[in-house]
């Protein structure tokens, strides 16, 4: 059974998270911590040393959910079906939220690459991570011709992450579907992408 | 001869500018600006009402400065290579800047979104305007058989901001010009873009 204490350390963790994706790391205080999780000083403290221990957390346990998501969304009966089926629940993912928030990877990308080391360093492993994880996915597509050979799939994958970490920005900034759905349609039919 | 107020005023305003653009404008105190600016608290209110103001002047300078690099760029003797001019000058002057600071209307995109609605709208007003301008060059380019025909040229030139954008957060993450050469480089085989 959870206990009392580890209840709260969670609310912590889950309220920092969107705060955190909202307003950027750096932006936000403590006093916006306490005041969105609704817990006293003493008891932010007791659970974490501080904002950076408790952001380390927050992007550490967000790596491990955005691994969870590319596992559960490239899933389907041939390679080229497991990126559209990775295309389109990127897509219900950020619908899901009404396009608040965006990326947190990519906006600590933005806001951590000058001046946090650390915090940019989980952003690029997360990056490096994504990016491999769909290259498989690219070169098993490909052998199987369900997307365009005369590029290497690595450079293809670098290409998709970065299109869509663009996408989810502008899907962000507009509160629209449309941006991220445009640029989805454009890669399926730049990469040639087919699902039999 | 420009006063020495409007020597002050001006840089102010270029000190701005550099620091927005490396930690973003919440995460910036008038004490940063201080600091950075080597000017006084007084000074600093008699040229701008506040932080607010003086970001809104920021950002309102980087967008003319920004239309004027899509005319400089934006040139050759066809309409291919005006688009492959562009692509090599964005290359150019993330380089000159050694990747530091990156975009700042992709910044103020994913800090501002959720947050202050006067600055999202300057960054939409931007990245609109940038779609737009690209978006006449493809259409001539497809015109003259120096870009694929198969998609319309407002998507596509809405998926080059994007990927760009995208580019340039990771080669600013990386603090190398891989990243955004290679993406540059898979858009010129996507969009299929020949100079003559």
């Amino acid at each position: 059974m959870p206990t009392k204490g580890s209840i709260t350390r969670e609310k912590i963790l889950n309220e920092a998270t969107q705060i955190f994706n909202r307003q950027g790391i750096a932006a936000t205080t403590i006093n916006d911590l306490l005041a969105a999780t609704g817990t006293t000083k003493g008891n932010l403290y007791f659970h974490f040393k501080g904002k950076e221990e408790l952001a380390l957390e927050v992007l550490t346990r967000a790596h491990s959910k955005f691994r969870q998501f590319l596992n559960d969304s490239l899933q389907g009966e041939t390679p080229g079906a497991e990126l559209e089926n990775f295309f389109s629940q990127v897509l219900v993912k950020n619908h899901e939220r009404n396009f608040v928030g965006g990326c947190l990877f990519g906006n600590t990308a933005l806001e951590a690459s000058d001046t946090s080391p650390r915090f940019a360093q989980l952003a690029r492993d997360l990056f490096t991570e994504w990016t491999q994880r769909l290259s498989l996915t690219i070169d098993a597509a490909q052998a199987a011709d369900q997307v365009r050979r005369d590029l290497p799939a690595d450079q293809l994958a670098e290409l998709v992450v970065m299109t869509i970490e663009g996408g989810i920005m502008q899907a962000r900034l507009q509160k629209a579907a449309g941006p991220l759905t445009r640029i989805l349609a454009s890669l399926r039919t730049l990469l040639e992408l087919k699902v039999l």
